[in-house]
């Protein structure tokens, strides 16, 4: 069974089973576990690790469209080496400061693999932004740029270490959430990469979407690994762990949030009705992308 | 480096390093990460495992003192089993129905050992119960009974699983907590045993503490498993992960708790100027306990 077999049985139990994040009162929680072995190359330095494992949450909660306000880990690995415990720390404080929220600490605990836990809290103003309300005509847009990660990944095959760390660590669109939030009929975030998070999006709403290859926002590092631009459309669009928002807002509302995004925000093409299906440059857009979890 | 030298480290990069949970405004958190081999002997059920990894950061909360809004798990296994994962999440919304907490789920992954972190959310009418405020002469009070862990550990020994289930369930305290918070100086659970928690509280406190032995409350599951009353009473005050509240209160506010208290507050002794020491019955009682984590 993978993750999203298990999701679907666990939808009878829990309301936000396959949601980003769960809601309770004002409060938007999210929780990940990551592994050496699955979720950070050979290379990837501690400080890289605190950042991008506590970024993930956060991003997680910028996609409900919440504030962040404090994350916690929980930290376990087969030794406490000091210098590594605290280059973890201070990147996941790091990341956090960036966006406001509190750094707590947490757990420590022995193991013997590099595992760690994270989680956020957000907290809302108005109301989350669900990823079921998209609807036919509105705007599909994202946050940022496509490819970072699968350009880092690419460093790291050639042991480029400190550039790859560097592309490994990213900004959670806290901010540009809440922007959005305002006016957002769908949101989430790009981790499982854009094609997989339109065909979620596109399932929860009951729509499909129709999108402009010219328009994906294509990271410049992503054009230094790749040769052609088919190659890097096709590692923007599937390979996913970028962490940048897709959202779905009504046209009017594009220059609003524009004014008080910090980020770009790059109109991909539309929301159309579920019958066209997903689709880029008039193909199919399968629902290809990263899979966590195992077979 | 074992996990109090690693905190000790931390300490002055988090705030609340050590700590059973961290507060953000009026926010409780805390986070803990649970492996199959360390902590769930075999014949544990999944059932009993989402209860008491759930329940243990309950526990936190109410060492804290504050009200439990929230909890999730990030669930770990080498497959997802459906009927494992269902009874894992029954037993963790179990645990949190019985406290009044949301149970709103949280993140799949594969890994090679059965892993679960779990983080809970609790909030604040007041203010949150420090390690650091007993004072000489408060009352040094314990909820419920001890041992019941340790008699649940004997039970998996002898193949006795139901047994062992059973008494590994336990009700995390956050109704004792709120109303101890009223009045206590100074609160931790007794997770590393009651030992370790009085060396905490009293190295926090800056207090030494007298405990009368006979008023140490075993439970009568650990009787049930042990052949005298020293060595019943050896692991009622070492054994640990029970998951009561050890608390000091001023004398005069002894009747007003257990008016509102629903479970027993036994009176173990009184907290005493730092140079007494701590002691049981005159004997020095010496810092043993769980240490958790690795060397």
């Amino acid at each position: 069974m993978d993750e999203r077999a298990a999701l679907a049985l666990l939808a009878d139990e829990l309301e936000y089973a396959g949601d980003d994040a769960a809601v309770v009162d004002d409060l938007v929680v999210t929780t990940d576990m990551l592994h050496e072995t699955t979720d950070f190359p050979a290379g990837t330095t501690r400080y890289t690790a605190g950042w991008r494992a506590v970024g993930a949450s956060l991003s997680d909660v910028a996609a409900m469209g919440a504030e962040a306000v404090a994350a916690v880990a929980a930290y376990a690995a087969p030794e406490f080496d000091g210098e590594e415990l605290l280059a973890f720390v201070r990147g996941a404080r790091d990341v956090c400061d960036l966006v406001g929220a509190d750094y707590v600490g947490g757990d420590l605990d022995g193991h013997d693999e590099f595992t760690v836990t994270t989680t956020a809290i957000g907290r809302f103003d108005g109301q989350p932004v669900p990823r079921s309300g998209a609807n036919s005509g509105n705007l599909l847009c994202v946050t940022g740029t496509l490819g970072r990660s699968a350009a880092a990944l690419e460093y790291f095959g050639q042991n480029k270490h400190e550039r790859a760390n560097e592309l490994f660590q990213f900004e959670p669109r806290i901010e540009a959430g809440r922007a959005l939030a305002l006016h957002a009929t769908a949101m989430m975030d790009s981790s499982d990469g854009l094609a997989r998070s339109l065909h979620q999006l596109g399932e929860a709403s009951g729509c499909g979407f129709e999108v402009d290859a010219s328009r994906v926002p294509i990271a410049e590092s992503l054009r230094e690994v790749t040769d052609t631009d088919e190659e890097a459309l096709e590692q923007a669009t599937t390979f996913g762990e970028d962490f940048e928002l897709v959202a779905t807002i009504p046209e009017g509302a594009l220059a609003g949030v524009r004014e008080v995004t910090p980020v770009s925000i790059s109109v991909l093409g539309s929301a159309v009705p579920r019958e066209d299906g997903i689709t880029m440059d008039g193909e199919a857009l399968p629902d290809r992308g990263f899979t966590h979890g195992c077979d």
